[in-house]
C-alpha cells in the first residue's frame, strides 16, 4: 500500500514559554526605550502591522532587555534548551507511537544558540536513544530550517524507508536580542520574534499526518544580505534589510515550479503550510499564488499568537492542521519555509490517516453508535 | 551494473595556506610564550609525540598569536573562506568530472567560524550552482562532520539515485587559537591543529573512487564533555579533556559492528581512512582493529604534514590513496571520522573504476604499446 512506504511528518507537538509580552507592552517597551528615536514612529508602525498579539519569551522582560554577555546568553540557551526540549521531543514521540529507541536520525535545528557538541548528542545520552542514532544538527538555516528539516528526512525516509527520524525545531530569539541594534529592521525585529520549541517525527512507514511526496529548494539570486547574523563579540547581531518582504515576488515561481514537477497547481491545493515571516509576506505569498487568504490561517495564527518563532514556524503551522482534525485523506497540500539565502524550503505532500488509526476511529464509531464506547473517547487514537 | 547505481566518492582535492609553522618553531614559540608555565615540560613532550612536522595556517604566525576580537576573527574567517574555497570545489568538480551545475546538494561542513546565510549560499550564487541545489550547513559536529559529510551524501545518493553531491570541509583553525587558555590540553592543540580546505564530489552514478556501500553512527555515552567548545565573548574555546585519546577502546567496537552488519572483517580490509585526531588515536585505533601501522598510512601523512586538519582529514587521507594510484578494484575499505559527541560516523567503501575511464585507460595502454600514444598523457582521464 502506497501509504505503507512513504515518508509521513507526523503530529508536531510545541510548547512556548511561561513569559508573555503582549502586543501592548512590545510598543509601550518601544516608545519608553526608543524615545526620541528619529524613526520611531515608523518602527511603531510596523510592529503593529504584524499582527502579532503576543509573544511568549524564556525569561521576564525586564531580564530579555538586559544583555549579560555573549556567554552567559549561550550558556542560558543551553540551560533552556536541557529544560524545555525533553518534554516536547517526548510528546512528538508519543504522537508517533514511538519510542526513543525507534529513532534513527535525529535532526536539531536552531539558529539562536551554538553548543559543540550539539543537542543532539545530550537528546541521545539523556533521553535512551540508541547510540548509532545519526545526528544532523543545523544552525545556519535560519528560518528556513524547519522546511529543511523535514526535507531532509523526507530524503532520509526515502533513502531507508522503514527509517524514522526525529526533528527538533529550538529557538530562543528573545536570547539574540540586542540593545545596541537601533535600526527600524532591529527595532520590527524585537518586536516580531518570539521563542518556541517545536519536535515532530517522520515515520517511514505508517503514521497519520502530511505523507511528503517530492521536495525541492529555492535560492534567490544575490540576496545574501537580505537576512544575515553578524556575529560579534555581543553574540549574533540579526540583519534584517528592508527588501526582504518583497521576497515573495522571486520566491512564488519556485513554488509553482515544484507544484508543476508533481503535476500539481500550488494555486489549487487543500492545505497550505507557509513561513509566517511577517504579515507582507503571507499577504504577497497569497496574492502570488492566487488563494484566499483563510488558505493561510494556520501560519497566520502562529504569527498572531506566538511571533515570528523562526524554524519552528512550520511544526506550529502543521500542529494547527491536526488541531483542525486533519484534512480528508488524499488532501494535497504545501509546506514552505523560508530564511536567510534568501532560501526556500519547500514540500509537497498528501494527508494520510494510518490504517490503524483509521480502523480504530471506524471501531469507536461503530460503538458509540451502539452506545457502549464509555471512557474510549480518552483512548489515544482520538 | 552495480558500479552505475551507488554513490561514489570521487577524487578529492585539497588546498593548504601558504603560511608554515614547523615543529621547531611550534616547540620554540611554546618555550617563549610559556616560559614559566608549570606543565610546560610536559606540554612540549605532548606536542612533540603528535609528530605532527609542519601545519598550514591562513596567516603569518605572529598575526596568529594576536586575538583581534571574535568579529575580527570571524570576519577574516568568511573572506578567507571565500578566497580559497572555490578553486578546490573547481578541482573537486573536474576531479569528477561533473560541472557545477550538475550538482543536487552541497554539504558544507567547518567548525571554525560562523555565517548565516552559510558558505553553501555564497557558492551557489557565486561559481554557478543551481538555484534549486539543497544546501547542508553543518558546524556543530567539528572533526566528525567530514566523515557525517561523505555519510550523508551517501543518503542522499541513495534516496535520490542520479543525484550528485558536492563536499566541502573548510578548517581554519588557527582562527580559533586563544593565548588566555593556558592549560595543557590548549597548548597541546595549539600544536596540533592546522588549516585546510577540502573538496569532493560524490557521484550517483559513474565516478571512479570509493563506492559507498553503507554508513553508520555511534555516539560514546556520556562523553559530550571531553570534546566541546565554550562559547565566549572571544569566540570559540576548545575544551580537549585528557581522556580522549582512550577513545579509542569504547569506539573500535562500533567499527568492527558496523563492519561485521555488511559481512566485512574490520580487521582484514584493504584501506583504512581514519580521523588523524592524533598519533595516540592511530596507535591505538591500529591494536584495537589488529591492523599493521601502515595500513593507517594515509591519515599518518596526513598528520605528519598538515596536523590534525579537523573535519577535513579524512577527506586528505583519501586524496592520499588517490595519489598512491588508488587500490584494486572492489577492494574493500572503511572511513571513520571521529569528533565531539564524542561521535565517530564510519563508512564502508569498495574501490571501484569508473568502467568509460577504465575503458581510456585500456586504450591508452595498446596505443603506448604500439608507440603511438604521443601526448596523450596530458589527457585529463590520466
Amino acid at each position: 500500500m502506497r501509504w505503507n512506504l512513504m515518508a509521513t511528518l507526523c503530529r508536531p507537538a510545541i510548547a512556548v514559554p511561561e513569559h508573555i509580552i503582549t502586543a501592548e507592552q512590545t510598543l509601550d517597551l518601544a516608545r519608553s526605550v526608543h524615545a526620541g528615536h528619529p524613526q520611531l514612529a515608523l518602527a511603531l508602525k510596523l510592529i503593529e502591522n504584524t499582527g502579532v498579539r503576543k509573544r511568549h519569551i524564556v525569561q521576564p522582560i525586564e531580564q530579555t532587555l538586559l544583555h549579560p554577555g555573549f556567554q552567559a546568553r549561550n550558556e542560558r540557551y543551553e540551560s533552556e534548551a536541557k529544560a524545555r526540549v525533553p518534554e516536547v521531543v517526548s510528546r512528538a514521540l508519543d504522537n508517533a507511537s514511538l519510542e526513543a529507541h525507534d529513532i534513527d536520525l535525529i535532526i536539531y535545528v536552531s539558529c539562536t544558540g551554538f553548543m559543540m557538541p550539539s543537542m543532539t548528542a545530550w537528546l541521545i545520552n539523556t533521553m535512551g536513544f540508541r547510540s548509532d542514532t545519526r545526528q544532523m544538527p543545523i544552525s545556519q538555516l535560519g528560518c528556513a530550517a524547519g522546511g529543511a528539516a523535514i526535507n531532509r528526512a523526507h530524503d532520509f525516509c526515502t533513502a531507508y524507508p522503514e527509517a524514522n527520524v526525529l526533528i527538533v525545531a529550538c529557538e530562543f530569539c528573545s536570547l539574540c536580542y540586542q540593545p545596541t541594534d537601533l535600526g527600524v529592521g532591529s527595532l520590527l525585529s524585537n518586536g516580531l520574534f518570539g521563542d518556541a520549541v517545536a519536535a515532530a517525527v517522520v515515520r517511514g512507514v505508517g503514521g497519520t499526518g502530511i505523507q511528503l511526496v517530492r521536495n525541492g529548494c529555492h535560492l534567490v539570486p544575490d540576496t545574501e544580505d537580505w537576512i544575515a547574523y553578524s556575529v560579534r563579540e555581543t553574540g549574533f547581531h540579526f540583519l534584517l534589510d528592508k527588501r526582504v518582504p518583497t521576497t515573495m515576488e522571486p520566491l512564488a515561481p519556485a513554488l509553482h515550479t515544484l507544484a508543476g514537477q508533481h503535476g500539481w497547481d500550488a494555486s489549487t491545493l487543500d492545505f497550505y503550510i507557509i513561513h509566517a515571516g511577517g504579515p507582507r509576506i503571507l499577504d504577497d505569498l497569497c496574492r502570488f499564488l492566487n488563494v484566499e487568504p483563510e488558505a493561510f490561517r494556520f501560519s497566520r495564527a502562529t504569527l498572531t499568537e506566538y511571533g515570528n518563532i523562526a524554524s519552528a514556524v512550520v511544526l506550529d503551522a502543521v500542529g494547527r492542521l491536526f488541531d483542525e482534525g486533519g484534512t480528508a485523506d488524499r488532501a494535497q497540500g504545501m509546506i514552505a519555509g523560508f530564511g536567510p539565502g534568501i532560501t526556500a524550503e519547500i514540500a509537497l505532500g498528501t494527508w494520510v490517516t494510518d490504517p490503524a488509526e483509521a480502523e480504530a476511529l471506524d471501531e469507536l464509531d461503530s460503538l458509540q453508535e451502539t452506545g457502549t464506547a464509555g471512557d474510549l473517547s480518552m483512548s489515544p487514537v482520538i
